[in-house]
């Protein structure tokens, strides 16, 4: 007998949040992105430094246009604001039409900032209304709640898109522009060797998912896994360690590369993380929101690609941890490190044990679905899942990840040669 | 006997200009460029469209550069603005040092449109100082009035180049925004096939530039040439008429092409020319500096690749000109066409007899030197004469030219595929 | 305390095989290698039709540089043929020297055809002596009969690249030329819908190489997963059941495609597998190594990258089989398809139920080193670690790969835009 | 009143050759053809090293192609020997129809070099009955006539292209691969510093092939143009004058150069000509057709793209002759340099005064067409005029050039950035 295809299972079941919670939310999260402007200035903002980022001014518009496109029109039965600008700032959601080639996003001068600022107000007018108003049966009442929750965490992604992206333009400008005051302030002392977390317990276990509360689809099913032993360091990788690869003739190895990383090196001319810079006398600074700074020992080495990360473990006689090792392990500790919260989004000192926050950590996990994993239909079925070829799993959240946007459970995920991430390593060994 | 080289030329033996008409002139074409700059927003003067264009706020800062690093700072004895910035606004000058890759000049979102202001401000009250105050002694006074005319014209030609940046720009945007109220008013009747200039008479002939007002470099030395009988269109090829090569299928037909012509056209996919699009309905609008217009048949074909303009005379049955040929008929009438004095930025209407204005015109000829040309030491030298190669001249100047700018003996250059400039043709044909 | 990293795990503890097996084994592959390339011209060795393919001739002298470089010169004690030519025929062995760059195979005209022939043979002679003869202590036999071994298992590998390198090579030539004079004959009947092997025992399960015979590194460690209830369809995915995908629109569906499988389609502008030819009657042919022929309706579809292979999946309400699963279902059987040593070099019917062979089989699994897999030290070590990023698995074996080549554990990988192996797909579902 | 536009003139009225010299002629170059393959295996002659460039074998089947296509099926009423073979062998004549990708020619295995030997046989065989027999009317005979002394001419030009070819072909195999035996003997003593050609009477004169001898289209109309005064030097620069250029830093000097030329010149990273090596102590040595050998100083230097010829120009304080002094000159000379005849296939010394032969010489005129010049219709008039954008003239012939197909009015042209023809310079100065 052919069995049939069974019916998608919804990889997380949510509850339904409390209209107040979810419009408390969305209030402080839509605060927060413009808070993050601050310093910035209207160039600084409409800027593209390349095709795989955005410019500041899109990601105001494309969130915005997220809670327009996805609930004040389709649910809400509400105008656009411009009906025209759909096209502008859909990202890809092929089911909600044609749009705006990716590349040239830096060369939608119009609508300008003051426009689209101005849109922000009204959607922002508009959610809140159709929240906290009655004019909604249940059933519509609690999807729109959903899909609110959804998008202030879609609006956190972009969040810290807009600090990685921004940081990024202001680093090809000889200048070196600042945008934050200072990143100093949280380092102490020089990183010694880290510590051991040590697993010897081989054998199955569920990762994924659990519970009603918010998750992305990409985290669940829950499901089991089988691990061998391992052990993981208790603290991610630092400066001064990376130095000593530098300084081994790490980037000059062939052996310690995959062969594609090897590649990208040559191609590159790759010789330190992204903005480090030499400075003549043989030593770094690295470029950061503060601009140009002497490279901080016990910071915890930051914007490596996953070729790097690799390369660096296998140097280390080391591997990096899959993502059900890295989940084993977060599920008995709080992410404790450096988080947007603070502003000040640049990592702080690593020279104690610590797990999670400072910088997003790259596994040796390629991103695919879990089993049973399945889409769902329609437009927001499109959020993760075709992505998942070609892309690395990070876990664990950066200095620009907002603390109550993060889980253990949460999947990152890049392509392996992405640098304007805050992406670092913890290393992991077999036992 | 082996020769030595003949000492340079000065290929136009310059007057040395009035202090008060330096001074004017400077006054007037400065405030010029800013006035173009009305009805643009911060983003529409800060993005870049191609490496081929630069941003608007990049044209302001260089014509700035221009005064500070060429008179100011080696002549007057000022300190920069700042220093910095002239690593940013160096445009090709390699004896004046390193400089900012030209495809990124968009991302240049520091220093601010302000500051950039604030910067042409200071440079205006000390080129004036410098010019009307009695500090220099003569030889320095008549250099810097040279090199402040210079100037002027070098900022008139970035005038003509701000206006086809931003447009082409603003073209790529979906909404098709306009930056003038309208381009209309200009346009009385159909065109007519247009009449002929004959020039019978072959023989010798001087061209380039005699006398001692101002001319680039370029222009000279005057020489001799031979010209063969031949007629000249006396008005450009207009929209009607090209309209009839495109529907007899002239895109489509490869014998109607240079064989660079035919690869261009068929690797860009091209129908028409740039800023045409079809209705859908068999019939053409244009983007225009005024957003989205009917087609107007009676206006000068424009934004046409060299290539197109060739293709199109083969069709026509006729030639380009050489510059020769056009210079031979220039130094007879008086330039009257559309110039960007009107403030349009749009050709008119040349349903009759018209010279010079409205739109560039493709020759024949390849850029060169001209006999005996060589260009001056140091950085005004690398003006013109390191571009003398893989470019074609146009002649007569458009409705982005300033018409104080032009002359009969000017000479435009550019790529064989460049297609944001308003260029467009005259034809020719042997006798 | 800080763990020590364990010393590597051999990943598969191999026996010596016997001297006689393993000269026995090495005088039929070596053979084997000859005789596909009969039917080609010595241009049809000698080009190269793409970065990622090789021309024949290369093949056959890089494998005979495998046992000349790996073998004769640092074990034997023998000087090389020429050994110039291993800076030629080194294909991305970092730690034995530079080499040739990768897409200028083809241009090595030199060594010659015969010349290399001429190498062959002396290397297979030097081989043959040195195993069967009595020069060696215990420990160097024992290593050079693994190192022939592996060289043999190499040679295999090599010898499907060869045909589907030449096959791609000839399928660019317009005269579509013939190498095999016919791949009729084993088709019988439509296909019908596939059984469905049915697994419904979740938990864990042992996957991975067991026991001493050979297996390439990849395959272990064996090592524990945990298996999720699932279906894997009883034969492959036949041109019929892909035809109607393709008149589904399945190519013009972003719906139905990872984003990078989507862009791939959409800038290649694919519309069927690789080698399928729309005849211009509705019908399609398919270019063969016996030239073009109609499509076999009851063969399996073949020529498929990943993405497509991926999509066709979810169109199909199915999904790929992770490789867990299909190794799960592969322990219990027997690989019984069409393989290479029938010479007809092209997939049979699958209108029953098969299980191996005819086409590798595209899982969702990507590839990466198994539980505690670390590469031996030296060259042997870069033989397949170094590949591990950026690739999905195949399994089962095609009719390009010789029998006793292929095992249940053995791991193919290839990048899931590779569309020039004989690769296809086999249906799985969640149950 | 509008001009028609004349008749197209005939460019240059050709002599009807006598039947007894075209067979002559076309025997001879045939035989020179394959004469030039000597020494050359089948792989050499299948192999395509650039898209500029062809294997030798495609040129064997082109030149074969256009004896067939031109005069065999046309105008003999003959068969083709395979008619599929005209679409792979078609070089650009798009009246002729669709052709193979230029790129891929490389990847034309089949026709293999026996068939298109075979191939050239049969041709040979009825072009010499054609031309011999009496079956043609007198205009056919006539017009036969003339396109075999066309085809050989054009087979002239391929036997260059074929020497350059493969040229460059070998130059990429680490072996260095000899094809002749030797290039040596030729050279005598140093060069001492060249002497001057001295022309001071300016004045009309009329250049382009006069009489009714063969030309090709592109070397007329014979026209007027006016010169100035001018000085040519007595020979080619050689290789000791181009290494002081090398010495004192041209190729790191952004002054010497076009704005085309040093972006060539960095993104290219040239530091000498083509197939010039360093030795690492100091001295140079030169690929030639005779493998590696020592720089011979008292050679001209060859293998220069225009840039490098015009940066050595103006560090020279000099300049590159127009092609108009060119002529100008070489009308009162006879060409007496070393040319393809004498089988070396690399030029001799230029250690005296020596006009023509050994080495092209870039001039200063970019490719156009002469005043009144049109192309035939047909076929033939895709020969030269559509190539007339972005190339430059020129003149003289090399030591890879039948001494029988050059004249002192031939126009050879090439893009600025082609390096892999026998391309030179002689120096030029104003008077």
């Amino acid at each position: 007998m052919i069995p049939a295809s069974p019916a998608p299972r919804n990889p997380a079941k949510l509850a339904i949040p409390a209209v107040a919670d979810v419009a408390a939310r969305f209030s402080r999260v839509r605060a927060q992105t413009l808070a993050l402007t601050s310093g910035l200035s209207v160039e600084d903002l409409g800027a593209q430094s390349m095709p795989d980022a955005s410019p500041g001014k899109w990601h105001l518009g494309h969130t915005t246009w997220f809670f327009e496109a996805m609930v004040l029109v389709p649910l809400g039965g509400q105008p656009a604001f411009q009906p025209a600008w759909h096209y502008l700032f859909n990202s890809y959601y092929d089911t909600l039409g044609e749009r705006h080639p990716r590349a040239q996003r830096g060369l939608l001068t119009r609508p300008t900032l003051d426009e689209i600022l101005a849109w922000r107000a009204q959607v922002d007018e508009r959610i809140l209304s159709l929240l906290l108003g009655n004019s909604l049966g249940a059933a519509d009442a609690a999807r729109i709640r959903r899909l609110v929750e959804l998008g202030t965490h879609h609006e956190q992604q972009h969040q810290e898109l807009l600090v990685t992206d921004v940081k990024h333009l202001l680093s090809l400008n000889a200048l070196a522009p600042a945008w934050r005051e200072t990143v100093d302030g949280l380092e102490t002392r020089s990183a010694s060797p880290p510590g051991w977390i040590v697993r010897n317990d081989a054998g199955p276990l569920a990762i994924g998912h659990a519970g009603n509360g918010f998750a992305f689809d990409n985290e669940g099913p829950r499901h089991m896994v089988w691990l061998a032993p391992f052990a993981l360091a208790d603290r991610p990788v630092s400066n001064l360690d990376y130095l000593k690869f530098i300084e081994d003739g790490g980037y000059e190895d062939p052996r310690l590369w995959l062969a594609d990383g090897w590649a990208f090196v040559q191609s590159q001319g790759l010789r330190a993380p992204l903005y480090w810079r030499p400075t003549g006398s043989g030593t770094w600074q690295c470029f950061t929101v503060a601009g140009l700074r002497d490279l901080a020992p016990a910071e915890p080495v930051v914007h490596l690609s996953f070729f790097e990360a690799d390369a660096y473990a296998r140097w280390a006689d080391a591997r990096l941890p899959t993502e059900a090792e890295w989940e084993s392990v977060a599920a008995t500790r709080s992410l404790s490190g450096e988080f947007a919260d603070s502003g000040r989004l640049h990592p702080g000192a690593v020279d104690e044990a610590v797990f999670g926050g400072h910088v997003w950590e790259w596994t040796a996990s390629a991103y695919d679905g879990y089993p049973g994993f399945r889409p769902a239909p329609g437009a927001v079925g499109e959020y993760n899942g075709k992505f998942m070829s070609g892309q690395m799993i990070l876990r664990g959240g950066s200095c620009a990840t907002p603390r109550d946007h993060i889980r253990a459970t949460y999947r990152n995920f890049f392509p392996p040669s992405a640098r304007w991430q805050f992406s670092g390593l913890r290393l992991a060994r077999d036992l």
